[in-house]
């Protein structure tokens, strides 16, 4: 088989998540030739959700001679060895997976892998509200709280390969709360859509199944619905506001099902985050996504260019 | 003059604080070979407090031929232009002073400056608690509350020089506390020093002039000075404990004048911080100081061997 002319060159990009998983063939400008998406068989076991990724990478990559493939996955990443160090159950036996070994195996690609969250900040990083910046602060509030921090253009992982755990510090909003960790009063216990769900159903003794729910009741005036996302968008601006003073990062991007949830949401977050800045880091940006749904699948593929195409 | 055996390289390290500015002549293996203090004549503007780093200087260098001069100043600085960029009332004036240069002139020295507690997270990753760390998240609890963070062996300064104002991020213990930057709720309007004074005055109308009265105090039995003592324990606490699962480090060192109020301190700090840590940070040290007041001393040395002596 003869190499691809240079101008051709495309890697494929995944974004393996807990419902869905998309897959694409990009090139080095970060324009998507060809895409395809699939439920992700999570209670399925890892074999399954290999399979799957495998599949869509065939029929993204097909005659196409793609050169690499990256993949950003829920969980925790160990992105040095391409193993997945813990999941929630959502992928059901996801820890211990040795994510890039399989995939090699099944795809014949070389391949990089590393969270998702960290996927999406790489994505707005590459081509996205990160692209004139040295440092960003990417935030994720849907599920769960997570974050990114992209410092001298890279992602610092941590030294468990935790970093970005957000959702688990302190709120003053969150007082009593229990958190999905076991822990109490941490910010994900109150700004995360399961809890603001579980807010509407505690206070109204009705059961809510979705976060939109909650947003069109809210915009047609509903109080307990506009407290509970209004205290979830106080409780994420107040936490993020205190980590700019911390880390001082160029430029805050908020993005995730939450952050979606309209204007009234994003203007109480954004008051709250400007009220606890410092003079000295008041004038920091803070920005939706520019990729929106595209962006892990954007750092998905900018791994696979800078960890194998140009390593 | 010929240049004096590499065996016998030294360099000068200062530590500018708000009331004392200490001097060390310092060998490459972190060695203090001679050392001077004097006060620091905060209130009489930034030319008194050149002049007295340089008669420091002349007095632990004369005849001992060293080869760069380090400080580690108190405020907020640009260390890649060596100036200040903005610091306290402690320190009349000193925003705007270009340290390097004025000092340069001074001395006839090359100096390299940067802040005090990243020179103090310097000293510790070179010759203390984090010899063998890649990452270190260092937190000084004393005037205020102040962090640095070390990553892959290197500080962390922020897009505006501003990385590690811990002491404004949200705690949950400081509800309604106006915080010496204007905003309210803040972890140093409960956990400094002064905060914890403050505190005391509040409950017993009674004036606290300073902290190791307080200490003394609830050593006593006192209950108001222990509960003050305690809240500022467990606010710093949680705080940390959240800010290790967001940027997971390897290491937690905490310093400074509060974090030596004794061990029913620390026990409280430690145990908040334990309860709020994820499965996957549980294993984190958190360890005091191991080169106390030396650390910025050596931290500030290591400055000048590493951008100027071997750069």
């Amino acid at each position: 088989m003869t190499r691809p002319p240079l101008a051709q060159t495309a890697v494929i990009g995944v974004d393996l998540g807990g419902t869905k998983t998309n897959a694409a063939l990009i090139d080095r400008d970060g324009r998507v030739l060809r895409r395809a998406t699939a439920a992700t068989p999570g209670q399925r076991g890892p074999e399954e959700i290999v399979r799957t990724v495998g599949h869509l990478v065939e029929e993204v990559g097909a005659d196409a001679h793609p050169l690499a493939l990256g993949v950003g996955s829920a969980g925790v990443i160990d992105q040095v060895r391409g193993e997945v160090v813990s999941a929630t159950s959502v992928l059901r036996d996801w820890a211990g997976t040795p994510i890039r070994r399989v995939l090699e195996q099944w795809t014949g690609l070389p391949v990089a892998v590393d969270n998702d969250v960290h996927a999406h900040a790489l994505g707005e990083i590459w081509r996205g509200r990160g692209r004139e910046a040295h440092s960003m602060l990417l935030v994720a509030v849907g599920t769960g709280v997570g974050a990114s921090l992209v410092l001298d253009g890279q992602v610092w992982h941590g030294a468990r390969h935790v970093a970005g755990h957000l959702g688990h510090i302190a709120s003053p909003y969150a007082d009593g709360r229990e958190c999905v960790c076991g822990g109490w009063g941490h910010l994900e216990s109150v700004a995360a859509g399961p809890a603001i769900c579980a807010e509407v159903a505690r206070r109204t003794g009705e059961p809510v199944a979705r976060l939109q729910d909650v947003v069109r009741a809210a915009a047609g005036g509903s109080g307990v619905e506009t407290d509970a996302l209004r205290q979830g968008a106080l409780a994420l601006g107040v936490a993020v506001g205190g980590v700019v003073n911390l880390l001082d990062p160029q430029l805050v991007v908020i993005t995730g099902g939450v952050a979606a949830a309209g204007p009234s949401w994003w203007s109480a977050m954004d008051q709250a985050l400007r009220d606890e800045l410092l003079p000295a880091t008041a004038d920091v940006a803070v920005l939706d996504s520019e990729l929106g749904a595209d962006a892990a699948l954007l750092g998905a593929a900018r791994l696979a260019f800078e960890r194998i195409v140009d390593a």
